[in-house]
Parts: structure tokens; C-alpha cells; sequence
């Protein structure tokens, strides 16, 4: 398969899970958490499947198309390692969804962000609030659900808390 | 529609039209062109589905993957308004696919573009070469040919060479 195929494949994956998550937490009240801005095509996409909620967006720089920008209020600058943990000042309510797309090429350092992901995320979430990663950040005495079809295993992991 | 669903409309256009051109020309001999390597992964697509071609590469620089840059003899390093005149003594053999994938966010930059490709390419290419271009290049006395199904109008644009 070469580089473009699954480029589609995995940007389609992509926006497969976040159709299939947003379904998930339908009954679920919260916020969103977007971990990582980028280009905003995926906070585009969400604010578009769940008009009805708050998105928190966590990047350390703004460099998203200039239509896909969040105001103030919910672009919370920084470094995750520091923003995250104080988040709920922020966000006011535990979150019903968290989408984390902030692998780099770097398997060191993406184990070092899922592994902080994993620890610190639970606590900012909803009981029966779901978490779809990139990365396999396991949170402990979660629930790993099945992707939707046609999403290659181990390319996205999503996690759902217990105690909805 | 979000700008994740326009992003994998748009990279799935561009290689449904590149599947396309290549059986368009299967008929046709010479080379490929790349014009723009950019990432590199249409060229991976293009040397993937045109295995027995010459595939030549035409940027300014190269910022590809790693596996997705063409040897030294197939790369042909600077403006493409200096070295695409040029390129027929690097080539060898009039081309029967060209691949233009150089617009800008610039619409007049991109005009610019385009109308020198539209001059230019036509005396690098053999009788019935196609071109397939993100950008409407409209070369003189060429054959506008349909787009594959489900490709939007006006997204890429595909011409023929007359005398095959």
C-alpha cells in the first residue's frame, strides 16, 4: 500500500472514531477535550458532530487555520504536562470526551505522553466519559472498547471510565 | 461538511485521479513527472501503480520521508521556472504523465504557475500524454478529458495531448 493509501486510510480512521465516540457519549453531559490543536481539522470536526458542547483545546502553540481557531476561553496554551493537571479550573465540569492526537515520530517520547495521558485524564473526566487516543495510554480501570468498523486495530484505542 | 471531511475528499480525489491518468496512458510510453515531491507521497503512489516507469521529481527542495525521495539521477533540484524549460535533456524521452500538485494558498501566485506549466509542459510531453494538475492549466490545442467519478468538478483537472 503506498504512503497516500494509508494517509486516507488513516486520516478516514480518523474521522471514523470521532463520528463513532461522539455517538458514545450522547448521554453523556461534559465538556470535549481536545488534547493538540494542529491544524484544527479535528477540532473542526468536532465542534461540527457536537454543536451542542464546550471543546477545550490543549496545544502548546496556535497554528491551526486561521477558521479553526477556538476562542480564548477554550484554548488553553501551554505545556500539557502543566495545563492539563489544573484543567478543571478551566473547564468547569468533567469532561464526557477526550480526543488525544499528539503522537509525534518519537515512540520514546509518545510513551512518556500516553503513560501522563493515562494518570492524569481519568481525573478530568465524567463517569462514562470516553477517551479515543492515538496512542495505547491504558487508563487503569477502564474499559477499552471495540474501534468502529473498518479501523485497523491498535491504530486508535478508546477507553470508556466505569460508573456511568 | 468539516475540514476533515473536505481534507479526505480532497487527498481521496487526488489519488482516484491518479489511478485514473496512470491506466489512461497505459498505452503511452515515457516517463512520469512529478511536479512538486512535497511529503512524497504521491510519488510513492505514482512508482507503486507506474512500476516499469521513470518517475522524474521536480522541487525547490526535499523535505520527504525518508523513503520517499527519488535517487539522485530522478531529482531534479530548483525553480521549476528554471528547470522545467530544461527538462527534456534530464528526462531523456517525452513524458507520458505529468503530475502538477504545486498551488499555493496564493490564488494569484497559483495562476502565475499555472499558466507557465500550461506553456511549458506541453513540449515535455509525447502524443497522447496526460496531464493531471491540481491547478486549471488549459494547454493550448490539449483535450480537457472527464474527471474519475466522484472527483468534484474543478478540483483537479485532466488534459490529453493530441496526435497519440
Amino acid at each position: 500500500m503506498s504512503r497516500l493509501d494509508s494517509f486516507i486510510r488513516r486520516v478516514s480512521a480518523q474521522r471514523d472514531c470521532l463520528n463513532h465516540v461522539v455517538g458514545l457519549v450522547a448521554g453523556v453531559p461534559g465538556p470535549v477535550l481536545e488534547l493538540g490543536l494542529g491544524n484544527g481539522r479535528t477540532f473542526d470536526h468536532l465542534r461540527e458532530r457536537a454543536p451542542d458542547r464546550e471543546i477545550f483545546v490543549f496545544d502548546r502553540r496556535v497554528a491551526a487555520h486561521p477558521a479553526c481557531i477556538p476562542d480564548d476561553d477554550h484554548m488553553i496554551l501551554g505545556d500539557i504536562f502543566e495545563t492539563l493537571p489544573a484543567a478543571l479550573a478551566r473547564t468547569g465540569a468533567p469532561a464526557a470526551l477526550a480526543h488525544s492526537d499528539i503522537g509525534t515520530g518519537d515512540a520514546g517520547s509518545n510513551a512518556v505522553i500516553a503513560a501522563f495521558l493515562g494518570r492524569t485524564l481519568p481525573g478530568l473526566m465524567a463517569p462514562g466519559g470516553v477517551i479515543v487516543s492515538d496512542q495505547d495510554m491504558a487508563p487503569a480501570g477502564w474499559e477499552r472498547l471495540p474501534l468502529p468498523e473498518g479501523v485497523p486495530a491498535d491504530r486508535y484505542f478508546i477507553y470508556r471510565k466505569p460508573g456511568a
